[in-house]
């Protein structure tokens, strides 16, 4: 799933007028709604661009191939943005979001190297990916370099509660991640146990990223708590929408590609609901198409049927809203601010999808 | 080459009495000598292979499940041992030496499980490897728990000198990893290669462990060195023997395996010692084997008989006795205790071997 979210970040390059409560923002994309943070943050992203050239150095020099292969392959810096954007709103004025806001896309880059790995992907942001061109093995072992470089970033920096933050973050990914793999091409995964992997493989890093910035601010208990959740319900709301998206009749009309998760037997939240409103002969198609991968073209078709019949993909959607209005809560919890402004209108973006 | 540790631990059972300076000890085997040291520090390790199993735990069942198979499959606990003896020996009396050697030992394994992977291995410990039971991507996921977990311990005993001392030799080792697969059957690599890989994947790992015990005792700045400096020699020794050992008669005369590395195109210290004295035949004949991996039952025999005409398991034992006896010198920087001489003879039994 984790694999999904970069590309979501490419899909979702077009978008309407949402309403945010008292004012309407006109957020055409999600580019539109990150171009917001970028300006308020500009001068800090590029210092952790240069941070993150600079820390995958070594003088093995397949590392800083691979790492730049994947670094620099057009990722929006989305978690380090809201690292920057956090500890902005939350009024530091030091330079520890830099060195952090890298540590955090590096644990992020970790992740997915190993997850194409694990799902032996071949693409990834629209290029071959890493394990594609460099081979598996390169992948698994900078992946393990990115991550010791990870905590070594958060060891320079010093602070034993962001320590904490990341290291429980990585065994949470870590365990999503196990979870996933165990609930693949298994039709019978309910919807507890698809929020739990995107809980922990998603929503868990978004949540750790957007509570630093209020540690190194040094804002009380609540502050940081409410930023946490704001992180995690957007992170979930984001999956959730991404995982809707892969189904979306907006996105077939814009030519693109559509059903890359059925293809691969991946159980997403639209599966997950139409496999539980199922009949027998239902059930039976889910499983021959996504457990036994046994699929002709036409089955695409019949699965988005299903779906529109029993009507997942709005589902999803709600669920997907109600996360994203939990993020917009926690959000309100501090005062008004173009950071804030900038944090609410990625949430209102991101529910805002036409699908 | 990291993989190869743990069985020669395992392999490593039968020794003579073999010379400590002033006294004479009668090593049998490294269990022995490793007896001696449990003898020491029994209590403690009791506790950190509790600690181990707790810190295992997961509510996604696979993560025990492969964790446990590993953790549990018969290592000799070396790198712990390595941590709770030096504590002991710079007069550490509380108990965070416990936590930290359970941390360097997760380290340790999910390095193990990465390895295996990366190497298609199918054996480990003689018996069949994690990812030959449960799958490369399981091993995968849950080298990278065990990771995440070894930090987690480290910021429960929450010091900023141990958390950088292993993000630091993290680090390295995946470079080291890294450096060995571009090395991977490559007859052209020297012998500071093959030194700089075995520094880093194995005795990386064992200096952070001895310097460790100096850290949580407090020692000065010179004691933690000596302890480090001990630990890294120790550690090359060690990798050095278990590679000539895999060509060696001894071991042959025992029954065991010979010429694992051999058949694996691996490529360590008696090959490229071999390959720089060979004439343009023998070449030919080592990159046959050891780079296109095309060999015949005779191939072992005609590299053993290469390795006797130019004495290079003669000259990489000498090597290891260098470093060994780096080691001795190493240790002999502090006071005689008990702990002292248990750890000068792993040095002697390692280095005293009969091949």
């Amino acid at each position: 799933m984790l694999c999904l979210m970069s590309r979501a970040v490419n899909q979702l390059v077009d978008a309407g007028i949402v309403d945010d409560g008292d004012e309407k923002v006109d957020v055409r994309s999600l580019d539109g709604a990150l171009d917001a943070l970028v300006a308020l943050v500009g001068d800090d992203l590029a210092a952790v661009n240069q941070l993150i050239v600079d820390n995958m150095h070594s003088p093995v020099a397949l590392i800083p191939q691979l790492a730049r292969y994947i670094v620099a392959s057009g990722g929006k810096r989305l978690r380090p943005l809201l690292v920057l954007a956090s500890a902005r709103m939350c009024g530091h004025d030091g330079g520890r979001q830099l060195g952090l806001a890298a540590a955090v896309e590096f644990i992020h880059t970790a992740t997915l190297l190993h997850d194409d790995v694990v799902d032996n992907s071949d693409l990834r942001r629209g290029k071959a990916s890493a394990n594609e061109v460099f081979g598996n093995k390169p992948s698994v072992l900078v992946g393990d370099f990115l991550f010791a470089r990870a905590f070594q970033l958060m060891v320079r920096d010093g602070s034993l509660e962001v320590l904490d933050i990341l290291s429980n973050a990585s065994a949470v990914i870590a365990e999503g991640e196990v979870l996933q793999l165990a609930a693949s091409n298994d039709t019978t995964t309910d919807e507890a146990v698809y929020l739990d992997v995107v809980r922990a493989k998603t929503a868990e890093l978004f949540s750790a990223a957007c509570r630093i910035g209020a540690v190194v601010a040094a804002r009380p208990a609540e502050d940081r708590q409410a930023m946490a959740d704001y992180g995690l319900n957007l992170g979930i709301a984001f999956q959730l929408v991404d995982d809707v998206l892969d189904y979306s009749a907006a996105q077939a009309r814009l030519g693109k590609a559509v059903g890359d998760d059925f293809r691969e037997g991946k159980i997403t939240l639209p599966v997950v609901l139409a496999v539980a409103l199922a009949d027998e002969e239902e059930r039976h198609f889910w499983r021959r198409c996504l457990e036994d991968l046994d699929q002709t073209p036409e089955d695409l078709d019949r699965a988005l049927a299903l779906m529109a019949r029993h009507g997942t993909l709005d589902t999803a959607m709600a669920r997907a809203r109600d996360y994203g209005a939990r993020a917009t809560q926690a959000m309100l919890h501090f005062a008004p601010s173009p950071e804030r402004q900038a944090l609410l209108d990625i949430v209102q973006f991101c529910i805002g999808r036409d699908y």
